[in-house]
């Protein structure tokens, strides 16, 4: 079954490739696609999405927009789109209501060209996920070099997603990355993850991290994604 | 031998525990402990940092103060203190003016309070690194918990942190991470990072996350670091 916002409320918090159909509360709502080309986006990653968006034509690849609004950072906001899957809100835990109302999504929580720029496109036929990723100045560990950090982080995002198009709302059980070479600062970068098997509950995937002309190798990494069950709690 | 920033240029890129003993420009340079407690901490980081303050007394345990600068986080002075062991500069990657000026540690990367807030005490005995770490309301994955390229990043960090101090400058080479439990965003947790092996150039490291009081382990790591060839580029 393929997931739609209406029987996968949660779908939010990984970056629902589909816009809400409705309204949660009274307030206008304006929506804004995170992964659509911004002024920050260099030559390289602009061709790729170009390259990606025409494959997508015959319908092969399907892209993926992240939608945010004013709104849809607050974690009371997507609390009251998740209120079966996750039964220990952000309000449970007890957070400060300044520190509930100014949460956001890691990978979307910087301002446009500082840290993660990136656009996700999905094969059904081959359960893979693409990701276009260029890491902006603020992600950086060696002076001029992606931090091993960020990497891991869309390793997570994009594994993560390929493990959501399968099937479900998961959680990262394992991430095992391996760092071949350095990623230059402010470069692009191509994450290809896919689907190696399926066990139940457990969704094992691959994820690679290469140069743009697929010459360089940077990371190799595998994953587990384990499906949310309802009735547990997360902690 | 311990490191010094003299025999030790790179040292900044980690967090290096001493400040400047000189300035690299005529620029008079103010610096900053960013390690030290801030409006942002909660009661339970500010008892933990305490704590091991107090441990730090009888030298068994060292306090890592982590010093920032108005310059210091631009790449361009980071190159100036690290031209033998990075031979590929922020500048020869063709970085825009503006991003290169623009670079930021990644976990310093966000005003205070807003993500990353943390701490590190290190023991040469037991060759170990506590991290004592607040993730804030920006590192956000599934609602009201932080996201596992977060914690990814702080795994990093703490046995980067730990390679380094036991012997020198470091890459990771590999992060292998096991999930048990969502951290709740805006909790604090405790990183413990010690060294396992050294075998040559590569220190094999294990990792762990934990609750303040320790009964609830969250995430369960190890991780190897090889040792950087001043000689050789790291793309």
């Amino acid at each position: 079954m393929r997931l739609t916002l209406e029987n996968d409320p949660c779908a939010c918090w990984r970056g629902d490739p589909r816009p809400a159909q409705r309204s949660f509360s009274s307030e206008k709502v304006t929506l804004k696609d995170r992964s659509l080309p911004n002024p920050s986006w260099s030559k390289d990653i602009r061709l790729l999405f170009d390259h990606f968006m025409k494959k997508c034509e015959d319908g092969s690849w399907e892209y993926l927009p992240f939608y945010t609004s004013k709104s849809s950072h607050k974690s009371q906001d997507l609390k009251t789109r998740c209120p079966a899957r996750l039964p220990r809100s952000p309000t449970d835990l007890n957070l400060k209501e300044e520190q509930n109302s100014e949460a956001r999504l890691f990978t979307r929580s910087y301002e446009e060209g500082l840290g993660f720029e990136y656009a996700m496109f999905y094969n059904d036929a081959e359960k893979r996920v693409v990701c276009l990723f260029q890491g902006g100045p603020y992600l950086q560990g060696v002076p001029g070099y992606l931090h091993g950090g960020a990497a891991a982080t869309m390793i997570d995002a994009t594994a993560g997603m390929c493990a959501i198009m399968v099937g479900g709302i998961v959680m990262t059980a394992n991430l095992n990355i391996n760092y071949k070479r350095a990623i230059p600062l402010c470069s692009v970068v191509v994450l290809n993850s896919q689907l190696d098997k399926l066990e139940g509950r457990k969704a094992f995937l691959s994820c690679n991290v290469q140069s743009v002309d697929g010459k360089t190798l940077y990371i190799e990494a595998t994953s587990l994604f384990v499906k949310l069950d309802p009735n547990k709690s997360l902690t």
